[in-house]
């Protein structure tokens, strides 16, 4: 068994990831667990510059391949870097997006080929995958309404049609990996989700032996 | 049959590429050829942002595998944006590396599993491949000597062991590919290699219908 416990977060923008990882931070925090949290596209310096590529809105002639193959370059670079040396040291890694991402963006709503994407990240992950997946579901527009505050990326721009497929993808990826991704209601109050969040998270600290 | 044509130049750094480039843009002018000149990694704005963190000297910590992954993101955008549009506009394509140069430096050199880069290529490349290829071929101590009056990028600064397994990969792949890739030794003359590089590239213009 792998040490550590690498805890992932998935959804579309607005659902309310990042608030839910604060909560799981306060109780890791308490419990004086020690943990790491990083996110995707990102997580080291280098992943960071890619990052940047990425998220540029002046970059509109980007191609669909080329840009899954960014992600994959900064997911290769964030596992070498930052989640296996954390996991290796038998930390709680907790990861804002994943290869889920990519395979719900990417592959599901971009209709790039499953098969590519998966092998790419396989070379990319080099074996880490996460022990537990929180979905936060909602429909598309109960989640663009908790955008408006926020600077629109390029991403950002992609049409609602664009994010009911991605929306799509992640549950039809929650359907095969049942046991790992735990699908949430993102409608629920912040309270009742982290409530839900606690109750994995802590029988997989159980079951790792963390606590 | 595809059209246009497509030539790329592989070999180590300073085994004079830019030279019979320039060479070979000459006699195309001179023949009133319609052709476009490109390097990788590079050879669009998106490429080129993602070639500066490749080659930045401050990028140590990047992993064999966001390397690679990188290569691939650079070359999907430039076959999208630059190659396969010059070709179909039936244009010549002179390329400063392409995929072989993946393979000689991350497969032989590096040792990624050469199955790895073929998949995230071929997702990369997407079908478009070199009509012909020319491999500037010398042992690397001369190679480096050419190399005095350059600043040197974190490549360069690689040693001369990992020049040799490059150099010798290249051979394997020529071996593999005999009808496309064109062996030509670096020692000679430059009127003597471009002479070489001319009498092929006037065939395979010929064949193509372009002259």
């Amino acid at each position: 068994m792998r040490k550590g416990l690498f805890i992932t977060f998935e959804g579309l923008d607005g659902t309310g990831k990042t608030t839910q990882i604060m909560e799981l931070e306060k109780k890791l925090q308490q419990l004086n667990l020690s943990y790491i949290t990083t996110r995707e596209p990102g997580g080291t310096p280098i992943a960071e510059k890619i990052r940047e590529i990425i998220l540029d809105p002046e970059n509109t002639e980007m191609s669909s391949q080329t840009e899954a193959l960014l992600y994959a370059a900064s997911r290769a670079q964030h596992v070498s870097e930052t989640i296996s040396p954390a996991l290796q040291n038998n930390q709680v890694v907790i990861c804002d997006r994943y290869f889920d991402s990519t395979l719900a963006y990417q592959g599901y709503a971009r209709e790039l080929t499953l098969e590519a994407l998966y092998q790419m990240n396989e070379f990319a992950m080099q074996g880490i995958k996460p022990d537990l997946t929180f979905l936060l579901d909602t429909d598309t527009q109960a989640a663009s309404g908790r955008m408006h505050d926020k600077q629109m990326d390029r991403l950002d721009l992609e049409a609602d049609f664009f994010k009911k497929r991605v929306r799509a993808g992640f549950l039809k990826i929650a359907d095969f990996e049942k046991e790992r991704i735990k699908v949430i209601n993102a409608a629920l109050s912040v309270e009742q989700i982290h409530e839900a969040v606690w109750d994995y998270t802590k029988e997989a600290l159980q079951n790792k032996g963390l606590v």
